[in-house]
């Protein structure tokens, strides 16, 4: 078990959708938040990180999602650096409300990144001791995604203000163009319950991207799902699977 | 004078573009935010306005910029309903540093509107009172915006979570729009210092708007100006001018 951090958070209008719930990909904006927030408390924000020639990156999220925190609601959020191996650091995140209940609870898996050769190394104890995180050998086996029989597909240009003070594009943003184009009646009707995002390359500013979707993939009569693709001339940059259960 | 609210705000990570400083859209969405605590706070809050039948739009904002807080930053956020007249409500808004520098200053127009004939009606009393807000019998002339000669454009479909939880699309969209045609070597060159955007009407989800632009149409040598239109269908949905100065 890792030191866990908490912060309030009250959620503004601008944060919302029209539904009057948080949108998803701002649940992983103020997530990553408190992480950055753990980070700089435990003196190993990022530009203690830079300094040894590394940097976080975030490959998978896996969240669970009771009920959405609705605008002008006050949240608290938590994260807990829990488990890592030798190069893999799963990371859990909570919203709950303000009488403790579970709103919703993410894992994700970081990996740190040497920044001239662009690829992973092994975590140095001097970056993850301060977290308390407990040290394992497993490795988390990732959901096996289904595969696409007819997916429907919109493009969209990587815009300026895609891209935030990290200088790569927000992770939120995969979501975001994952998302719209399932559509208005989906997006009012059914509500996220469980969401996979994978992150395999950066897109990056002016790149004309493609968002597939394949709405009902589920095996089960029980589970609606969608399955998603965010792709580059061919290539695969993100990764999504999404449950939805019927508002 | 009115009554000044005032709360602190710390720059997030996602609020921020690539340079590091809080981006324009949402220094909209901040002060908005603002506006609506303080009408919380003061008894009328949106759905007292809506059960009058009423609601309150947007037509105009002018922003004055002098620096722009950081990724990381704490600044406090004030708003005073200064001055109003029959139709015309002027609220004015200030982003400040923790010494107390002023870093943005913006004078907002709102006007108030039937939600069933969608026409703009006087402000009754009651709505304004509270606000200590004087009465002038002014209107408050806006700037004559320069015409385009050979804009450049670009199309922008209205995506589902444009809209935000008024259910409306977001103010701060519509300068999305209007800054992302400037591309990254100007957006990361200079910094806007004056900002007016003026909005006519609402777009919709789904929409295919325009983003018309136009760099350097200042009429002096000494300004750096662009010019900014969204249409829809050849009608004007919004009006930009941004002057701008070197980083």
């Amino acid at each position: 078990m890792g030191k866990r951090y908490t912060h309030a958070h009250t959620i503004k209008f601008y944060e919302c959708d029209t539904t009057g719930e948080l949108t998803l990909p701002m649940v992983l904006n103020i997530v990553i938040q408190a992480s950055e927030a753990q980070s700089e408390q435990l003196g190993r924000a990022e530009d203690y990180v830079h300094r040894l020639g590394y940097g976080w990156v975030i490959t998978e999220h896996e969240l669970t999602v009771t009920e959405l925190p609705r605008v002008n609601q006050t949240i608290n959020v938590s994260t807990e650096a829990r488990y890592h191996n030798k190069y893999f650091c799963y990371r859990h995140f909570w919203l709950h409300d303000e009488s403790g209940n579970e709103l919703v609870h993410i894992i994700s898996t970081f990996v740190l990144m040497d920044m001239i050769s662009r690829k992973m190394v092994s975590v140095p104890s001097e970056l993850i001791e301060p977290f308390a995180s407990e040290k394992i050998s497993k490795i988390r086996r990732g959901m096996r995604f289904p595969t696409f029989s007819q997916p429907d597909e919109q493009a969209y240009k990587v815009r300026y203000l895609d891209i935030d003070s990290n200088q790569h594009v927000n992770n939120s943003k995969y979501l975001d163009w994952m998302l719209d184009g399932l559509g208005w009646d989906w997006l009012t009707q059914y509500r996220a319950s469980k969401i996979i995002i994978r992150f395999v390359k950066e897109v990056g500013y002016g790149q004309m991207i493609t968002s597939r979707w394949e709405k009902d993939v589920a095996d089960s009569e029980h589970v609606t799902a969608s399955l998603h693709q965010i792709t580059y001339e061919n290539d695969t940059f993100a990764d999504g699977y999404i449950e939805w259960s019927k508002r």
